[in-house]
């Protein structure tokens, strides 16, 4: 018998006949004899349609009053789930995040979970019934509601299994995995049945929007099991055996170490949502970066890639990334505010960039990625823009044209490619 | 400076711009010194929604997951309206039932409520905010959300401004007051400036849909000022002095025992879903009044008017009314069941009579009512079916048709009609 906590989405319990739906796949893990917690979202739509009422009254609606407003949606949520498994035949209790209670900080809006009482859940489990849990939401030491920002209710499952020591947490999602890059781009992308919390997490700070950041690296902390699978597929419900454990999506848990065995490349992330400033002809005084970047950052845009070339003749190039969105606001702060301050020549932005990064614990013990990596590109004539590196990562900027070309010769270089028979095809 | 505790329906909390309108009217009470508490009802048609999405799942939802479930719309007004207060520049504060506290029984979806804490109310308003409170919801001891039941927003009313030691209880509607009698029967109906609770507990439980008795019940017992007037007249809002106390709306209050002043008769109610059964030559034995209603009552119907003729020949008849929902159903017992058992004639049934009731507290002073109440409908060629009778309610059965005739003549007789200028036209 385990302690399942398993979360479901908003488009999971998008209608009633949703709602039903997931009521039996939880039917199934009870009558397993497993031990199950829910998290649910709110039905999908229902978040957007209560913060379109609260603009209609406010641009700026007052914080505390929008966390009690938005919490709704997922207390709808979890009554009606608790109604329809009830209907089933089966015990369940809904539980608000104050009822369980999730305590959080003050911050209404972005609240970080703090404490987690998992005593009335347990009492509940151990007397037989389905617990359902409120996501996104908690209460503060006030005894106010807030909530834990978009996608928190990823991370009230991560928190809840965390808290009650479950033997894994389960996100029911619309791709069946993690895969090795994103399948749109080339068809010999693989789902991985495994993946350390660390590359996973390197995997959606670059781009990949299976999970929360947050979520897993609260998984991390507290090594959490997490998998993420399919909300379509549900032939081994409840079958929480080796070939479940195996085969069923992917698995996001701890680095065991046994790199022998491990691919020293995890997986090809992307992120098209870069564009490149190139602050040509500064004069190479120390204090130069300092006075390109203070503005920007004054201006709350985040930077990503940086690079200063090596100066000749007294002048040298500055180069970095940010987020597209901020493109033309950075643009506009250099050319007004600092190009003449600094006393640059010019000022010039390239928004056809993309990253493209390989992500991989092996690589720690495995020398020679990068220069692999650049070769590999060099064959294919791609331009490498800029570069940076972390210890599992490697990540190039290159020209937004030769994603495709690039992900694809990597993924085959670097032996990600599916054989036959290797993996179902990509569900997205 | 006042302390004001005001209900606004779900016809008032409607829309957005309802929602605004509602801000705009407590900004003036507000602006004018005297501290507000607003009890808010769920935006109009958002409980029949939730109901409907349960009732969709279950045909007997789990009552605690149904209480959980619909208690969110209130909670959605507080915030809404919380926000548009705020947007006008007034600090403004909501709190669900919980987290007031208002504790109630465990009777879910119809709970009493047992006990307030009103400290942190008190301290918000201490400190100038206006406090708004989710009507029709509690929690037990448990911590499990309860719901009042329909039209429990304006117990919640009641019971807060008893519990704060208001100054009134307003009771925004739509209409402007209680009337002597229904202005859709009679245009010479005129709107009462006052009322005793105890006409207004017999005008509510004799067919007038102001307010819920329940509501009544609470106010009468804790001596609440009650006031109830429209929701579309903001002319006088805020001005709390002697003019508004004694013109706008009706209040609703304590025999003050006055009664040289007072009128004998305050209003006239009636009420159409009356109808009569008559068991028509039963033995006159005793018991058989029981082996008649206790069937009925076995079947969770109610009865009201009771009236067994004088023996004639050892058989007699015995009369009562039920509502006309268990009409069939009574009928359908009395015949098959209870006829052959106790040897009656015949079971005779009439779906079309009303009730029409004289209310007023100054009857007690007064003999005579019932006899000029007879001589008027003679005069008029009614036939009197049945009466009944309380310190300060005589109320007659007559022919449906005949109710129109008998409210104008007794309305003129007793002295209730409007003269020139007595008051504004009734809303209805």
């Amino acid at each position: 018998m385990a302690l399942i906590v398993q979360k479901y989405g908003g488009t999971s319990m998008g209608s009633i006949d949703r709602i039903k739906n997931v009521a039996k796949r939880i039917k199934r893990w009870h009558d397993n004899g497993h031990q199950v917690v829910v998290v649910v979202s709110a039905m999908s739509g229902e978040t957007n349609r209560l913060i379109d009422l609260a603009h209609q009254i406010s641009k700026t609606p007052n914080p505390r009053e929008y966390d009690q407003l938005v919490s709704t949606g997922e207390q709808v949520s979890i009554a009606l789930l608790s109604m329809a498994i009830e209907e089933l035949g089966i015990e369940a209790r809904s539980f608000t995040g104050r009822q369980v209670a999730i305590r959080t900080d003050d911050a209404y809006n972005k609240a970080r979970i703090q404490d987690i009482d998992e005593t009335p859940i347990r009492s509940e489990l151990d007397a037989g019934k389905v617990v359902v849990v409120a996501g996104f939401q908690g209460i503060n030491a006030e005894g106010n509601v807030t909530t834990l920002g978009r996608g928190g209710s990823d991370t009230t499952g991560v928190a809840l299994a965390a808290a009650l020591n479950a033997d894994e947490c389960q996100i029911y999602t619309d791709v069946d995995g993690v895969y090795t890059t994103d399948p749109r781009v080339t068809s010999k992308a693989r789902k991985l049945s495994k993946i350390t919390f660390e590359e996973m997490l390197e995997m959606a700070s670059l781009g990949s929007k299976v999970l929360q950041i947050r979520a897993v690296e609260f998984a991390g902390k507290y090594q959490v099991p997490l998998r993420v699978l399919s909300s379509f597929d549900d032939s081994l419900d409840g079958q929480f055996d080796d070939h479940f454990r195996q085969t069923v999506g992917t698995l996001i848990t701890v680095d065991e170490g046994d790199s022998m065995e491990q691919p020293v490349i995890s997986g090809i992330a992307f992120n098209r949502d870069e564009a490149k400033i190139v602050v040509r002809g500064v004069p190479d005084n120390p204090g130069v970066a300092s006075a390109i970047l203070t503005p920007i950052s004054d201006a709350n845009i985040e930077i990503d890639m940086i690079l200063q070339n090596l100066s000749t003749k007294g002048t040298t190039d500055f180069s970095f990334t940010v987020n597209r969105t901020d493109f033309d606001k950075a643009m506009q702060i250099l050319n007004d505010d600092v190009k003449g301050d600094i006393n640059a020549q010019e000022v010039h932005g390239d928004s056809d960039v993309v990253k493209v990064s390989l992500v991989g614990v092996g690589m720690r013990s495995h020398a020679g990625v990068a220069s692999r990596m650049f070769q590999v590109l060099a064959e294919n004539n791609i331009n490498i823009q800029m570069i940076s590196t972390s210890e599992i990562k490697i990540s190039v900027l290159i020209g937004e044209g030769h994603l495709e070309k690039a992900v694809k010769a990597l993924h085959t270089a670097f032996g990600l490619d599916r054989t036959d028979g290797d993996s179902k095809v990509a569900g997205v």
